[in-house]
């Protein structure tokens, strides 16, 4: 284990996100989290209309996935395209797979 | 507006959700948004693996989607099923079926 | 079970489909599956990309949302709206979160 | 067209399905129509219960995400993976990501 650290590490570094996509990831999600916050609000009102919560639902759903796709593109471009080069296509894949299976 | 409204707020009354739903969806909202904090944090690390984040982004979409249940089984409740005797079946129709489109 | 024979067909026509959804249920699911034999065509030639495949896939679904939209209004003009006369409210509601919980 | 005609063909190729993945999507598009064609029956009889028949939607709607699965899994293995060192990046992945989008 502590002799393969080196490499380790590496190979993570080879896998993590890029910079780029880290931040406006995180940037998303903080717009999504104040949507969250303002329907939090909506709630607390006696005469909030369920389909505006519905709605405003909805709209931060399409937000996350939004968030989704910078990941994934950020993960093809820096892993997945280059997997066959690195040689670790099946298990890239089956990440992958799985991840999108999950949606 | 005036005239109107002691007529307007007994209507929104008989729309508004109940109150019950509203402290469920709170609490649940609540939690999602601090898995959106975790997740935050989590891209705050240059070692972030994007799949770990798909994978937790899928998790508060699915947490969400729980959320937009309990609203949607509330105004079922609530309205919905009501809409022919108070006479908004129409209205109560369009406005349900494009919450739902907009999933 | 005889005895209740006559009320239960009442009740199985109270809840059935209205003849016009289910008019326009079948003809557009009638055009999905003419699509969908055009999908297969396009899988028999062996130059068929791979994204056209997915694109064409995304159109059927789509189509078959539009088919569940049709029946879910149908259901809910005829049924949902008349629940709390009937009375039958939970379990029209608790049956129509199930189908929608399945999407 | 007839200059570039063979580098065409090999770049198609380059690009075109697996054969095992397009005989296993076609076998599952098969039962899906099969499936479907069941639905259009079901909505022939005047007692057809809407949610059942939501229910059967879902179900073809399902095993479609199954074949979009195969699909997507064979263009990842055969093209997304090697992207890099064929040097279409950008193509591949925008494509992807759209074909992912129209879901």
């Amino acid at each position: 284990m502590t002799v393969r650290g080196a490499q380790q590490v590496t190979e993570r570094e080879h896998l993590c996100m890029p910079e780029d996509a880290r931040k406006r990831a995180r940037r998303r999600i903080a717009i999504a989290r104040g949507h969250l916050e303002s329907i939090q609000k909506m709630l607390e009102d006696p005469h909030a209309y369920c389909v505006d919560v519905l709605v405003q639902l909805k709209a931060v759903q399409g937000a996350l996935s939004g968030v989704g796709e910078v990941v994934l593109r950020g993960h093809l471009e820096a892993h997945v395209v280059t997997a066959a080069a690195r040689g670790d296509t099946t298990e890239m894949i089956d990440e992958l797979m799985e991840a999108i299976r999950l949606r």
